[in-house]
């Protein structure tokens, strides 16, 4: 950071405001004069959105065109790594060639409601998988010397009132829910850039809160890039800047430098706090500017189009599959009727920031007409603005009538879901459910193939037609790649991201979505996604991880490594085997169980997963590596990551619902004894091995004991959990001459043993 | 207060520091110089629990007899304030005759959780039907010139380190559930002292709670008795006086009167505060003893037992009654089996504080005997230690199969439950489920009686048996209430004051329960009980309000009378019919709805109930009165309750899930509208008659509007949830010269609509 040191010197306190406050609506500020370039930002995370002009007009032909890889959702259902490093050094490519510095994602707030409208920018309801994946796509994106900006930092898991609500959220829930993806993105991946979010959490703005952007972002995490805010979150920049926050985007045109100044001025502002987020600023870009290299990168558009649809593909989640309905062959067999309006009109990416301009479409009819040599006819159905049209629906149900093979594309409308607002309802469009009541009673034979970017309830459909295939909403590519799947070009890769519930009023967040007066209780704390179902044992439709292909696996063979009991660090193996006909994915997912804990945990939690090809026949050797981490909870009380020794469940499978491998393990690890305290109960002072001899001494024969021993089960029910002051007044026949309960306490958490406990 | 002021006044440092400490463990100080009294105070509040010597070993046969009413549980189940009452005043003489001066009663809290300990001396998951009962109970005590202590105040759910654990719980669920019963308490029944409980809130000992001691039951609600700790609860003495808590106790033998002292003389404790609890303290005793008069009372006992039996009925909740097996012939028949070692050892009061010598008691089997010519045999079936005995169960399978009908007494062993600690389950214990089976098996005729303080899941028992009788702790008269039923001398008149699930796994507070390290997140917020169930439309067993009896009732005329719609006050008349053949009673319940509001609400909320005794063809015209407080929930926003206008649903019936009538009113009462603010929306603008015009101009045709106007509903969707601030910084094209926001706020909020708003 030296040079960039350096260059802060230079800067007179107006350049350095203006630095922090931003250039314009997509770039920062330059200072020409000091040699300061300025450094381009621009939305993603699906591909790139550059204005042509600096104007957002929310015209995507506004905007260069780029390719539109599939959204978050469906590349969270990849479950794969490499892919979205793929995809991450596609669009890295892509950044470069337009100029651009800086790529605002990935998204990787956690589902904490399928109500959320902005869902299809997120990955999972799980933080282990979202923080892998979003570290990947980061790794992809600034292996081209392009910067990445995390997002939205933290704790933004709904459109409604998204710019003022506090997230009221415990600790707890912070850390092992809502932040570990974040942390997982900084630690592993050095990502550039930070995105604040407009929200509050615990009614202090992302972009004024010191705790999260500079205690635990930086101090905790070692976080070396810059934090920008969420376009317009900035309320009051000097407190911003105070906070951690380095650079306000858009610029206000002047408002916030002059105020940063005044406030320097004043004495209000340490200038300190101003340099150090200019030079991490310049830092940063300096960092890219040099990874980067000089020459001109000129992406390969056809090749970033073929990684979108095997992207594509990799996200599809097969849901039902009776019978084999899928793969059709693509050479011989009666008639195919393909039917709904989203076969030739794609729904294919999500509305709002992340709306790219594709370099091309592809659409699943033609793609299916090009890929078979079977009549295929097709039929609207339904139309995208929802007025039911009673001929559109005659038409489609004849067309059924006369295939053998009916493939339907049914899905959300795109006004339904966006950045900006929430969905009111998990429900597919009546329209389109009375469509398929209507084919699959001329029909029997119907597959479905879903669009759309956060969960819609999958009861309708899986009650009526034989195969349901969900592929979100896919990017670009997405039509040929439902032809890949539908003939078996291609085989469905992808596993659920996120549990699919039977009705809307089971999600965890029920009554507490989406707040009311400008807060929202995060009052299912830890219980997320799966971690709710599992725990409220509730019947769900789908669960986290679930997903079928063209084959089946079986597993064997689970091997547990804990080369020291004393050290919580294992390495997992297990081998999985294609027992089915066609080569396909398997997504090893391994689940870690504390069946006795001092504090409430989840029934299991996903700690890994490796995402393995297997051909027909073969097996594969899986590897698994657990760090202390995999078997921590974050204890409030002691402000650190606890493991308890003791016994551990290690689960493994192939969801969150299907885990055929178990093997238990004991951790031998060492379990600090909290010091006792004028507040410790009966039982923490027999738990304890210095307080026990001195608390049996202390009773005695009093309060039921007999030696100090509690024999009655009622009696130790009733005291064990009274602290031992408060014992001590309510009794009159006890310690009135006893030392003060100070000296007990010094003497219990000294293993003074040998001293006497007073005069008892 | 004048003569206790004057008193306060001649009293010295040391002793008003004293008086505030307590002066024994059931006693208040006395300072005989100064003519101060000492005060006794006793545990309730089924039965006076009065220790022989002043000395507690949790013995009963160590307290002086007293009559055993049925616990909370049972009278809770009642919903008959009249009842109440009585029981209250007979409890207020027997206090009068043992010279006890304050019973601790009642225990208003909310069964927040079904598995808490102390259910049994709670009466409710409703705030209303608690507040109510509790009142009623408030007033027959202080009728006999004893003072009732309301406890425990506040938010006291659980067992589980109730001494210590913080319950984090958002105000408005405060003021909605966990403090109306003790509102209605202080404001109704003038409540002559307050007991503070030993947990924290949000983090602050309810001992040393100001905001909730003074602000809210002070200054709030205008109490004026005095607060005394629930014993042990203070940790330290001057803080808790700063708070407002006037009353230690037990007595510290010193120690807290000469912190007290101490505090004082080094200025750290202002003495009006001291002195302002010595004269609450004084003031209340006076006046009690002023209401007593001189004479002594000698309790009618036997009366007492009269009512404890007539108690027991009142609150016996008829679940199931197939083919309406009870009540039995007492003269005509066959043999009857009574089957259960509950028969004949009653399990009839709750341990911990509230357990009292009784006066006598009656055991059903004994009763029953005594009630009937049929022949009856006897089997006790279990053992109440849990220990299997096979030799035990088939006596008592055999006496079912050689038997016409057989009566069942099942429950919870004493151990299961208590003050102290919580249930970890909601099971009748397998062995007795085990019995039910086998008797089941061999006999169709089979009713259970059920003994237990909290709710047990009974689908177990409902799904073999065909009658289903809970019966609670029922105090001392228990049995003979039981004959009553059994044989139809009473009709069962109680109704479900709780849900009971299906599954453990339903409760609201599953995954919050019982808390870790110190804090439980009360994350269901508002939806407690019913509230949760309806919902979540959660399939129960039996809803809030359930109960049946040996008729059957009709409901008809519903009328609201709404004299003034800007007012929120009706009077709700409705007519019930016993269209049976027995008298009985009815349980007439009101709920509210508030379909369409600005926070999230309960489906519907029990906002009245009156409960009339009819004669078989007969018919009652119920009258329920609202207030504005039936229509209002508590604005955190506003800090105070709001009546929004609009629709209201009133639905009367006889259960939470069984309202046949319903009626909507339309409330036109004065919305404020909030001032628009820095942080307003722009919907928000749009929404104010003073802001409209305003946005208007100054948006005219810039990001997507047209004259200021937008027209597409998705980009509405998107911009009408954003801060007009935030939405202007992010747009270039607009507003480089307007006027600054602060005008403009300035404007609309004056309502300055003919000003234009600058260069728009």
């Amino acid at each position: 950071m030296i040079e960039a040191q350096h260059l802060v010197s230079t800067l007179a306190l107006e350049e350095k405001a203006q630095l922090v406050s931003g250039g314009g609506l997509w770039v920062t500020a330059e200072i020409p004069q000091a040699g300061v370039r300025p450094a381009v930002l621009t939305d993603g995370p699906h591909g790139v959105r550059l204005t042509r002009d600096g104007v957002d007009t929310g015209h995507i032909t506004n905007s260069f065109p780029a390719t539109s890889f599939p959204t978050a959702a469906a590349l969270g259902s990849s479950w794969n790594e490499d892919l979205l490093r793929e995809v991450g050094a596609a669009l890295g490519a892509e950044c470069r060639a337009l100029g651009v510095d800086v790529l605002l994602g990935p998204g990787v707030n956690i589902k904490r409601s399928p109500l959320c409208g902005r869902n299809f920018e997120y990955f999972a309801e799980d933080p282990l998988l979202s923080g892998a994946l979003g570290a990947a796509w980061v790794g992809g994106v600034q292996s081209r010397g392009v910067g990445a900006s995390v997002k939205h930092f933290a704790v933004n898991n709904q459109e409604t009132d998204r710019m003022r609500v506090s997230a009221d959220v415990d600790e707890r829930t912070l850390r092992e829910i809502y932040l570990p993806a974040f942390e997982h993105v900084v630690r592993q991946a050095h990502v550039a850039t930070v995105m604040c979010s407009y929200n509050r959490i615990n009614g202090v703005r992302s972009s004024q809160n010191r705790w999260l952007l500079t205690t635990v972002l930086r101090e905790e995490w070692g976080f070396e890039g810059y934090v920008v805010s969420d376009w317009g979150a900035v309320h009051d920049p000097v407190a911003a800047l105070q906070a951690g926050l380095d650079l306000e985007m858009p610029s206000s045109r002047g408002r916030s430098a002059a105020e940063i100044v005044g406030a320097v001025r004043a004495g209000a502002l340490d200038e300190r706090c101003l340099d150090l987020a200019v030079e991490r600023q310049l830092a940063t870009h300096q960092r890219l500017w040099l990874a980067r290299g000089d020459g001109m990168e000129t992406p390969d558009l056809p090749a970033h189009h073929v990684l979108a649809r095997r992207a594509a593909a990799e996200g599809a989640v097969l849901l039902k599959n009776h019978d084999d309905l899928f793969p059709l062959d693509p050479a011989t067999g009666g008639r195919i009727a393909i039917v709904g309006e989203f076969a030739r009109s794609p729904r294919y990416q999500g509305a709002g920031s992340s709306k790219v301009n594709p370099t091309r479409l592809d659409d699943a009819l033609t793609a299916i007409l090009a890929a078979t040599s079977r009549e295929v006819t097709f039929a609207p159905g339904f139309r995208l603005d929802g007025t039911a049209d009673p001929a559109l629906l005659a038409e489609a149900v004849q067309a059924a009538h006369d295939a053998e093979t009916v493939v339907m594309f049914l899905g959300l409308p795109e006004q339904t879901e966006s950045e900006g607002f929430d969905r009111t309802d998990l429900d597919l469009p009546a329209l389109q459910v009375e469509l398929l009541e209507a084919i699959t009673s001329v029909n029997a034979r119907v597959a479905v193939i879903l669009s759309n970017g956060g969960v819609v309830l999958t009861d309708p459909v899986t009650s009526r037609a034989a195969t349901l295939l969900e592929m979100w909403l896919s990017g670009q590519a997405g039509g040929s790649a439902a032809a890949d799947l539908i003939f078996g070009h291609a085989a469905p890769a992808g596993r659920l991201a996120e549990t699919i519930p039977h009705r809307l009023h089971d999600i965890p967040t029920y009554v507490n979505w989406p707040g009311a007066e400008g807060h929202v209780n995060y009052g299912e704390r830890l219980y997320v996604g799966y971690r709710w179902y599992d725990r409220t044992e509730e019947d769900i439709a789908f669960p986290f991880g679930f997903g079928l292909t063209y084959t089946t696996f079986a597993y064997s063979d689970l091997t547990v490594h804990l080369p020291d009991p004393a050290r919580p660090e294992a390495r997992v193996e297990v081998v999985v085997t294609n027992t089915g006909r066609r080569e396909a994915a398997e997504v090893v997912q391994l689940y870690i169980s504390d069946p006795v804990a001092d504090v409430d945990r989840p029934v299991r939690e996903l700690r890994g997963f490796r995402k393995v090809r297997v051909a027909p026949g073969h097996s594969e050797r899986v590897v698994i590596e657990l760090d202390a981490r995999a078997f921590s909870y974050w204890s409030t009380r002691r402000e650190q990551w606890v493991v308890e020794p003791g016994e551990y469940g290690i689960h493994v499978g192939s969801s969150s619902r299907d885990l055929p491998m178990t093997q238990t393990i004991n951790l031998d690890v060492a379990a600090p004894t909290p010091p006792l305290t004028e507040e410790s109960t009966l039982a923490e002072w027999y738990d304890h091995p210095g307080g026990r001899h001195i608390v049996r001494e202390l009773l005695g024969e009093t309060m039921g004991a007999r030696d100090g021993r509690f024999e009655n089960l009622g009696t130790w029910q009733f005291v064990a959990q009274m602290p031992l002051t408060a014992l001590l007044k309510m009794s009159p026949s006890s310690g009135t001459e006893r030392a003060p309960l100070s000296d007990l306490l010094h003497a219990a958490n000294n293993g003074d043993a040998a001293q006497p406990a007073a005069n008892v």
